[in-house]
């Protein structure tokens, strides 16, 4: 039987990240994901290599998102505001009631050197496509690659600090936030 | 018997790299690896947690390499100079005859993701203690953040062109010229 299961990549997600947080990533089973998700391991491996990857849901997505949002910036945007537009795009997805989920994701993540590798990785490939999509509007490849660098350290700023117990900003207010102090580092290197 | 082997490390590093080059980085066992070097296998285990350790060997020492030369940089030292004078003392231990070995470990490193991943986390460990160790000298949170990435960024650039076959020029050349291009970089940003 292999019906159309809605949301099942999310359902299986949500699940993932709730066991995780309650028993530690390496004591789960897959099999345990799928039945708290009301789904079969079937269905998990239609839509996960394995079990790292449950923790890394949507981010090919994201990396198109940012690419396109930087090649549809403005002709005569800097490349600092062709990134700034692919952060706001990105940001305006982020709404308060993930924030619970997110922040035991990341917990999650933070605590097992293999997720933090897998999420290095994707962080990388990120930043790459944002480089690559810069480049393709005709920045160089030195100049693409720092603002792309500079881009992901205010995502993760920002990141960090949306996830933060008390905050109560926007992401799109601090990755924005994020940018301009990093604008304004450039300045204190040298 | 656990007798003192001058260079174990070393003779461990070379056998790995040359066996994971001729047969792949999976197949090879670390028993092999040992036997290679004239080892015994409880002599790799003394040195390396694991079969994925050995093409990090030194790494730890890197990271204090840049701590401490960033910490002995000039008072009077902007963020970029004393991230310059941390890749010159790095780049200063990089001689000619290191080249096959150290292009045969990124090939090896390049064709499996988890030594990719594994790669990406020691150099985020890198780019961390150079931010640690610039915050030291007051440099505020941002800058140096921003400052230690782009020392990276400069590395990686350098060792690229190092690696590549055609190249005659010194690693420590080639980092002075990498940072220098990122650094006007910085002004094409916005």
């Amino acid at each position: 039987m292999s019906r159309w299961e809605p949301n099942a990549a999310e359902r299986l997600g949500v699940a993932a990240v709730e066991l995780f947080a309650d028993r530690g990533y390496e004591d789960v089973t897959i099999m345990e994901i799928a039945e708290r998700a009301g789904l079969t391991k079937r269905t998990f491996f239609r839509h996960f290599a394995d079990k790292r990857e449950i923790l890394f849901r949507g981010q090919d997505a994201y990396r198109e998102m940012f690419a396109d949002a930087i090649a549809g910036a403005p002709a005569e945007a800097t490349p600092m505001e062709a990134i700034g537009a692919a952060l706001a795009t990105f940001a305006a997805g982020f709404v308060d009631d993930m924030r619970e989920f997110l922040a035991k994701r990341q917990a999650v993540i933070a605590g097992n050197s293999d997720l933090k590798e897998r999420d290095l990785l994707k962080a990388a490939a990120l930043t790459a496509s944002m480089t690559d999509a810069l480049v393709a509007r005709g920045v160089k490849p030195p100049t693409a690659n720092l603002a792309a660098h500079v881009g992901a350290l205010a995502l993760d700023d920002a990141f960090q600090r949306w996830l933060h117990p008390g905050n109560r900003k926007s992401m799109a207010k601090l990755a924005d936030q994020a940018l301009r102090q990093l604008g304004e580092a450039t300045e204190a290197l040298r």
